[in-house]
């Protein structure tokens, strides 16, 4: 293991300046609100290799497909996240040169992401060529608790010098996306307009037409003295800047408080994003720096008091998973129900920023264990609100009467990936969304939204289903022929235990809520419906292997060549590198959990020797050439207690960005997959599950860490775990008696008892 | 049926000017010469809607490959045959305008191509603004007696005034390709020079550095007299002119005749090139128009002589067999070893110009009975020359110990395509590759080939099937996973039976030579090779209908939903361009004949009542959307004595770019499925024959035909083929004695023996 940063168990730190990493480290100590998120890019001009990013979540741009092949079907345009204005620049400069990190290489770099308070803070001494020596500190954060502001306090001590130096804080709107298919702009100026220490500058998406207005104030101080200025004033299209030469006394701290506000039409009309930008950050400018990060640091304290996991014994391990939380938490607040989980969070372009199955998979779990019931319940309504165009979708590729496919990756509904393996037949996303729904009634006992919307969802969700199986004359049963499973590494297979599994549970999901709502409701589904929906879901056809316990990923899974991943040479590892696809597609090795996926969502439905003998069967088969694979493998690994395995895997995935394993931090973080480790050691090592029979538990501990102690939210009661190396406590911090099966014994937990095991 | 052009049974005759159908006109009447070819544009400037096409064959450039999601093992460009040098123009002005038929719209237009003799003729009245009229007369061909040059004779005559004409030939080789994958410009100029009369051009493309001479001479003609001119001269970067203004009087004819040399490094060193187009020129200048027009009709008639096919009875029918015949020899004539046949072969610019399996499946044969077998050989050695590409390729994707594997596509030896399913998986091209050494063999009786440089061949494939296959545990048997078959509406299959099939029968034949000439010469395989190659091919694994003789096309094939074309609604035909890519691969439709392909290539191995079911099987799934399906369906329904839809499928064919059918002759033309409409009539209609026990003729006769007659080359000994409603006649025109069976009867047919059925 490499460890990039200081290990710490709140803070990542970075003691030293190192070109080759500065990337990476843009990516790793980005900070966000679930609302917009920047880079830890640089205030100051930066010359050296950089990924400039600003994204304000929701605004998105049609960008045109890239294709080799034209296929039928395929979507005209992938909509991604824009690279947004530039809030953060405030230049320096010197006798004319400018302060540029890759020029003058500072003596001393400190740079700290508190991930507590959120708080991004920059410390370096730099030495300009005529040897004048400043000493500067950056401090910023996107407020967590008003979304649409940011602050920055920069500062500049003259070391051993009194002379001028020229600031210059300004917005830049000429901002590209890196991962453009065409290289083209995607942006047209609204307007800006720039006066004395304030500035807006408002710019429209084309094609969407997303107005996104950025607007700056800043104060200038000496020591805690404010000072009176007279900057210029200048523009040019998409850019506003003031600038001042302020004389410095040595030893003094200069400081420039500039303060952001960020208001997009994603959640305002598009006459008020001008001027609430500009009445927010007067009131933020009037409030000041101390009082905005105060009310920030409150916000992230509230997320903590029920998020936070404490490990003992192990400040990698603690580090490790407080990242995750606090970086999911940066993306997705559930504030809002136009924006969703993107792969990469605001950390970085790749992906487009857009949703996928990643959300309900993964992240749902998450939010609904850390957070009241309304911040997943947001990621539901998202796909409600999609249902229509999911229905669109599914047109688009012949299906009728109200089947829903939701796509693949998407900002607005509508279908953006264009591979067809993925894109046509990686149809099990739409059982993880049905899923997603189930989930949430279980974890918060809320069935309002099932009643009213969820139910809508279902049954689309499962029109397509029922259209999507065709009777098989040989098998005189149901099959589905040519999907893609979760393990991407085979394409157009036929009977994917996987996904036959969640069409027919969805089925049966559907038809159950139906008959459970119709009386008070209105019944959504005609009797010809329910009888022909029940046929197909008895007489699904799932493919096993004879005489074991085993199911079998697809049909033909036995004629593969039967290799385990020992068998595989070092150097040709990972074999995406290094494997041509045709060989990956026919060899036997997975690329994520599959028909494992389908035992840790349904877990209830199997017997332990049936999780113990796939476990076995596949797990050697399973190459994790995906970020979001041993998460799964913990859980099963966990629940037979292949506790070693489980605690490897864990490893695997609990510091995939800080340590970057897979050299590309870079590019930005892996944001859905950290829920996946939260669900490792949540779900995993703490065994903590919420089933069809309620709340079960059956913690273990590595043997590394002294204790380790986290809540959850259960039926919106809040529950203390603690789990060490004799045993541990279960708490209930909530009102209400909470039953649970702690170790296969079932337990009535009073209002604030604590029991011990 | 829509009749673009008249119906003549050796002109293709255009009455009209329409400008909507240009682009059409432009590739059917495309001239050619087996080494270079000329679309139909006019030699006069045209500001219509119009795809400027010279084809250079063999000179490619590398396009960087266009792809959505990269994987592992694509290649990084696609070798494109370029558009090169426009070498027809001659731009004719009067009174400052320029003739331009898109300006003047011609009151009489003739456009004519004697298939005969391979002249293009065009003839138009244009009337100028201020009331000129011209007669306009162009005459142009490619030498098929010197494939290096070409010559224009283009005749005006002033109708109605006499006056001042201002005519420019030039060269111009600033030319785009239409289908470049980046806008890219693909060439970069070596040298021009420009004199009175005459001038060159040298262009070099990059990144291949293929250079390519053109050079040019004109005379200028008022009737039979040769005139002394004084043009200008002007030349830039890629052009070069001459230019003129001469006095013309009302009623007599002024000619220019052009002649052209068009040279490349594909066949001569970089130093010769230039001066090799200048002496070419030169002799053709002085030899003269009538001279090398009289030396191109010769070598035509030589081409005629064996492979014409008259059809009495039916104009259209005659019309269509010759149009492909032509194209075809128009296309490939033999002559070089560095050449193949393009799908497209010099009509446009799709498809990248570069070689497929077409030619072996589809062109092969055709070539084996019209020509003298060197020229079918020389496509054998186009292989054997790529031999170590193969090998690199194979490699590339995991293969070794020499194991071969030919591209999809190709130019010099290199993968091209980059679509995964294609590139990767469809690799049952290797196997028409092994047979057409086979086919070469039994054709000509020639071994001497396969002796030296086929088994070579015949060992790297064999060599990559023993590889491709894998031991299955469950079967016990050999299967071969993850492939595409040549029904392209299927990917990713498990056991397409006729990639198994042609992949055993490969190590059966590559066993087979190596035991026949081991001994003569050294053995190329070791007894370990020959001992596994065995265990393989005696125990393939081939998916069966159980209780019949139906081969499955791969497995799983029954689960599909058991419909037929006529299910299909006729509104959602062509299925490609109406459902999307997903639904087309779990549907049981049909692209191209696949069983049946293999039955096609290995009848003999079969009984006719297995023909029949798995015709009757397969034919009503075949959707037929690609131009090379139809024909495979009419040789195995004349088999079986199913005329009547041998016959209903063969119009299909027949006349697919002359009635553009498809609606994209304006793209180029269907070159090697014009290869399979003649295998439709020799070896369907006729029933034309040659397998392991000879030959065999079966013919029949459409009701709508009084008589067709044909020559074909079997063992290097013509034969006449006659057949009539009443029966016909088979003539031994050659010096030795021929063994056949005709009607399931056994003859020995003396030198110009005449029998009559």
């Amino acid at each position: 293991m490499r460890n990039l940063f200081e290990i710490d168990a709140w803070k990542i730190i970075e003691q030293k300046f190192d070109l080759s990493k500065q990337k990476q480290a843009e990516s790793i100590f980005s900070i966000g609100n679930g609302a917009f998120g920047q880079r830890a890019n640089f205030e100051e001009y930066y010359s050296g290799d950089s990924l400039q990013g600003s994204y304000v979540g929701g605004v998105y741009y049609p960008d045109k497909t890239r294709v080799g092949w034209w296929k039928n079907g395929y979507p005209e345009y992938f909509a991604k996240v824009l690279n947004a204005c530039n809030w953060i620049g405030i230049n320096i400069e010197i006798d004319g040169e400018l302060m540029d990190l890759n020029v003058q290489k500072p003596s001393t770099f400190y740079r700290e992401l508190d991930m507590q308070t959120g708080v991004l803070t920059r410390r370096f001494k730099v030495k300009f060529a005529q040897g004048k020596e400043l000493q500067v500190e950056s401090i910023r954060f996107c407020s967590m608790d008003d979304d649409e502001l940011a602050a920055i306090q920069y500062t500049v001590t003259p070391l051993n010098f009194s002379g001028y130096i020229k600031f210059t804080p300004y917005l830049d709107g000429k901002v590209y996306n890196h991962d453009s298919n065409y290289d083209e702009f995607f942006w047209e100026e609204d307007s800006h307009k720039v006066d004395i220490q304030k500035a807006y500058l408002c710019a429209r998406t084309k094609k969407t037409n997303f107005s996104v207005a950025t607007a700056m104030r800043f104060s200038f101080w000496r020591n805690e003295e404010l000072l009176n200025i007279h900057p210029n004033i200048s523009s040019s299209d998409f850019y506003v800047e003031n600038n001042f030469e302020h004389f410095v006394e040595q030893g003094n701290a200069y400081t420039l408080k500039k303060y952001v506000s960020i208001v997009s039409t994603v959640h305002h009309s598009e006459f008020s994003v001008i001027p609430r930008s500009i009445n927010k950050v007067r009131e933020a400018y009037v409030s000041g720096f101390n009082s905005l990060l105060d009310a920030h640091k409150t916000a992230w304290k509230n997320i903590w008091s029920k998020a936070d996991i404490v490990i003992e014994g192990d400040v990698a391990a603690q580090q490790g998973i407080r990242f995750n939380i606090f970086q999911l938490y940066q993306t997705y607040t559930g504030k809002h129900a136009q924006l969703n989980i993107g792969p990469k969070g605001f950390t970085g372009e790749k992906y487009g920023g857009a949703t996928y199955w990643d959300t309900e998979a993964y992240c749902l779990p998450f939010y609904l264990k850390t957070a009241e019931p309304a911040v997943a319940k947001q990621l539901l309504v998202y796909r409600y609100n999609q249902l229509d165009r999911a229905i669109e979708n599914a047109e688009k590729l012949g299906f009728k009467n109200g089947a829903a496919l939701y796509p693949m990756v998407t900002m607005n509904g509508e279908e953006c990936h264009n591979e067809w393996e993925i894109t046509f037949e990686e149809i099990h996303r739409n059982g993880a969304i049905a899923f997603g729904i189930y989930n949430y009634v279980r974890h918060t006992g809320d069935s309002d939204y099932l009643k009213d919307k969820g139910r809508k969802v279902l049954n689309g969700i499962a029109r397509f289903w029922t259209q999507r199986f065709n009777w098989s004359k040989d098998k005189k049963q149901y099959v589905m022929l040519g999907v893609t499973g979760p393990n991407e590494y085979e394409n157009n297979i036929n009977n994917n235990w996987y996904t036959n599994y969640i069409a027919k549970w969805c089925l049966e999901y559907a038809l159950k809520c139906e008959s459970e709502f119709a009386s008070e409701t209105n019944p959504l589904l005609s009797e010809k419906e329910c009888v022909d929906w029940k046929h197909i879901a008895e007489n699904v056809y799932f493919p096993k292997l004879e005489g074991t316990r085993i199911f079998l990923q697809q049909d033909g899974f036995m004629d593969k060549e039967q290799l385990s991943v020992a068998d595989i040479p070092v150097s040709e590892r990972p074999i995406n590198q290094h494997w041509s696809w045709d060989r990956i597609l026919r060899s036997i090795f997975i690329k994520q959990a599959d028909v494992l996926q389908g035992l840790y969502l349904f877990k209830d439905h199997f017997d332990l020797e049936t999780l113990r003998e796939n476990f076995d069967f596949y797990e050697p088969k399973t190459v994790h050439e995906s970020s979001l694979s041993p998460c799964v493998h913990v859980v099963i690994a966990a629940a037979i207690g292949r506790m070693d395995k489980a605690y490897e895997l864990y490893l695997r995935t609990s510091r995939l960005d800080l340590d970057d394993y897979n050299h590309e931090a870079d590019e930005g973080l892996h944001i859905t997959s950290m829920a996946g480790t939260w669900l490792s050691l949540v779900e995993g090592l703490a065994g903590v599950r919420i089933g069809e029979d309620g709340l079960t538990i059956n913690p273990s501990i590595p043997e590394a860490w002294k204790q380790y102690h986290f809540e959850i939210l259960y039926k919106n009661q809040p529950l203390r775990i603690e789990v060490n190396q004799h045993g541990g406590t279960i708490e209930n911090l909530g009102s209400s008696e909470l039953s649970l099966i702690l170790k296969n014994q079932a337990y009535a937990v009073s209002s604030m008892e604590k029991i011990t095991f």
